[in-house]
């Protein structure tokens, strides 16, 4: 997500009722927080949460959780997104998800994440071995991950670091524009991609017993 | 493989010194027809023999057979290909496969494989659930696959199908014809494909333990 800073990030922060301010305090209890025990989604990496208002707004017997790690970012998606029953955001660092979630999430969607293109950055992607063993630790059940992505290379790392960490896939598509993938809402950058014509890598991961 | 027949196929295959005329003889006992004890490399579909000749040659210390299920296609690899110590090929239904052998097979190629674009005959796919099982009775330690194919549709079900079946991924290339995979040579096919610019899909998959 671009960075343009926000001069009332701070503000905006403060006065949203949607705004985790301490997840860690939730550790365990997030069903506390919804006030039901609905299955868990979490976008990690939310941008201006566009994805995760649609997916909220279309699916009330789910409960979405939205990860930023840029003030200035989620200060927009905060301006911007409408007060919603089954809707939180974080201000916070994936690498720090696993102190804030206790085996209670049923999915993960990862929509454009950073490529990290450098092989010495490959384990800052959310898809890397580091990522995934967290992950472990936050999904109840069988754990499900969405990733959506322009970045081929990024694609195929997904595809063998998931399989080699015992995902498996139900889905994968290379080219997601011209295909109907139900219930999938679109992200910002999605939109701009598909109208300048390229293609967007997508894959449908599951941790379960095969 | 396209279908030319050949008249003299069949004293072909009779003169052929490569041939195994009742390979169901040998089950449990294929170290023997080649006189040593090196992993043995089977290609299903070895069309005109390009592809396993070439790697028979390049590679002495593993034994290859080439499967073909048309008499007049392999018929032309007999009549082509060299003679090489560590080089057999079967005429058989690749279906007829886990009678032919028990646990001595470390490697599958599947290179341009029929990809059966009806869903109704995606269980005649070579990487489909039927076969898988019957590779599992066949695979000796840690079994792997390594498919090339020009069909999108044909390569997204494997990824899909051999995940589901506890097959990890060690590298997929949506453009074979752009990168170096070490020691893998080519087919008729490919060359065909690459002069075309078609890209090639490729994939390496483990059934090894994590």
């Amino acid at each position: 997500m671009r960075l343009r800073n926000l001069k009332n990030k701070e503000e905006i922060m403060k006065n949203s009722k949607v705004l985790i301010e301490n997840p860690e305090d939730f550790c365990g209890n997030w069903a506390n927080v919804f006030g039901n025990s609905f299955p868990i989604h979490v976008e990690i990496g939310t941008g201006k949460g566009k994805f995760i208002e649609s997916m909220a707004k279309c699916n009330p017997e789910i409960n979405f959780i939205g990860i930023e790690r840029y003030d200035s970012v989620i200060a927009r998606a905060l301006e911007k997104v409408d007060t919603i029953p089954n809707l939180r955001f974080i201000r916070m660092d994936a690498f720090l998800i696993d102190t804030i979630f206790n085996h209670e999430i049923s999915r993960i969607y990862l929509n454009f994440s950073d490529p990290w293109p450098k092989v010495r950055h490959h384990k800052r992607r959310l898809t890397s071995e580091v990522f995934l063993q967290k992950y472990d630790g936050i999904f109840v059940g069988d754990g499900e991950i969405l990733q959506k992505t322009d970045n081929q290379d990024l694609f195929l790392f997904s595809l063998c670091s998931l399989s080699q960490h015992g995902y498996h896939f139900s889905e994968i598509s290379l080219d997601l524009t011209k295909e109907a993938v139900k219930n999938l809402a679109t992200t910002e950058y999605e939109m701009r991609f598909v109208e300048q014509g390229y293609p967007i890598y997508f894959l449908h991961a599951h941790k379960s017993k095969r």
